[in-house]
């Protein structure tokens, strides 16, 4: 019998990928991929981590990002990325750097599988996760815990040194690997446990 | 009839406030008070958010706070904790500053009271809450989203200058407001919606 369920994992994975930057991204795509061809579950978004720079403002309104990378960053990349931003026209006048986890958000056929998948990942690593829907979709959303964010440009100008941007290069990168490391066990917990 | 339900409740509170600082801090107490004060409810933890420095380490040992505050700061009060953050003994020599928002797990009666509550919060700036349980015991983790969060300190040396640090004391304080517009709401909305 062909359930709702069912029905809405075939409409969305029928669909192209929604978000502004195309396609899954590369590091994340096997563990969707895995999810994808269980029968209990389907991703509706992800993000294998990224750093970005971003507007300060608490709505998401279109032009908010000033870049965005879901790869390593280097010290030129980032001073580029600054120099460009700099001139970016904004209301406040302040912009951030920000390194952010991985992240799924996976709707689940029932709540046995829900709650599955959910203990996993929150026990794995994926510290920041939540059950955000229970009643008729059952949304997890699945998020791991690095993070830096911090003002970097105010209207116009960039607030700290050429060695801090330095150290924070080193530092974001260190916590995108960590961020990788969780997508990895994921990935191999999901064949052992749920398979 | 007593349920176990009401049986944790009048034993959780009971008890002291387990936290290490002490007792809950007063920008929630109000909205703790009021959840405890209805049936179908309980907090278990609290926070009104807060400004820290932090270890940079992954596990919770003992010691990884240098320094934390639930109030506004100043350019002379961070300078100091500072200072004395830089002659702290530590692993990794990394110091993070941290601004985090504000923080509530409540334990629900039923699933029906569990997903009013939630879906309050989430909807009205608790923009990071989930469920993190639904079988024995309903728990929910209520998260707004103010947060800083960038590396300050490095083998014993501050990494930025006094104009960035006065700069993110400005903001720091500015996110704290934002966390405590967050809990005034909740509290206003829990006396027209769940009561």
């Amino acid at each position: 019998m062909v359930t709702s369920f069912d029905k809405y994992k075939q409409d969305v994975l029928g669909k192209k990928d929604k978000s502004s930057i195309g396609d899954t991204d590369e590091k994340i795509k096997s563990l969707c991929d895995k999810i994808n061809s269980m029968k209990d579950y389907y991703t509706t978004s992800s993000c294998s981590g990224r750093i970005t720079l971003v507007k300060d403002n608490t709505k998401k309104l279109p032009g908010l990002f000033l870049w965005r990378t879901h790869e390593k960053t280097s010290f030129g990349e980032l001073k580029l990325q600054l120099e460009n931003s700099k001139f970016a026209k904004d209301d406040s006048g302040i912009v951030y750097f920000k390194q952010e986890p991985c992240l799924l958000v996976v709707s689940c056929r029932n709540s046995e599988s829900q709650k599955k998948l959910f203990d996993i990942a929150r026990n794995n690593g994926w510290k920041k996760s939540g059950i955000i829907s229970t009643d008729k979709r059952l949304i997890i959303e699945l998020i791991s815990a690095e993070n830096i964010s911090l003002p970097i440009i105010n209207n116009g100008e960039v607030l700290v040194d050429d060695n801090y941007l330095k150290f924070l290069v080193k530092e974001a990168n260190k916590k995108l690997e960590l961020t990788w490391k969780k997508i990895e066990k994921l990935n191999s917990l999901m064949l052992t446990t749920l398979d």
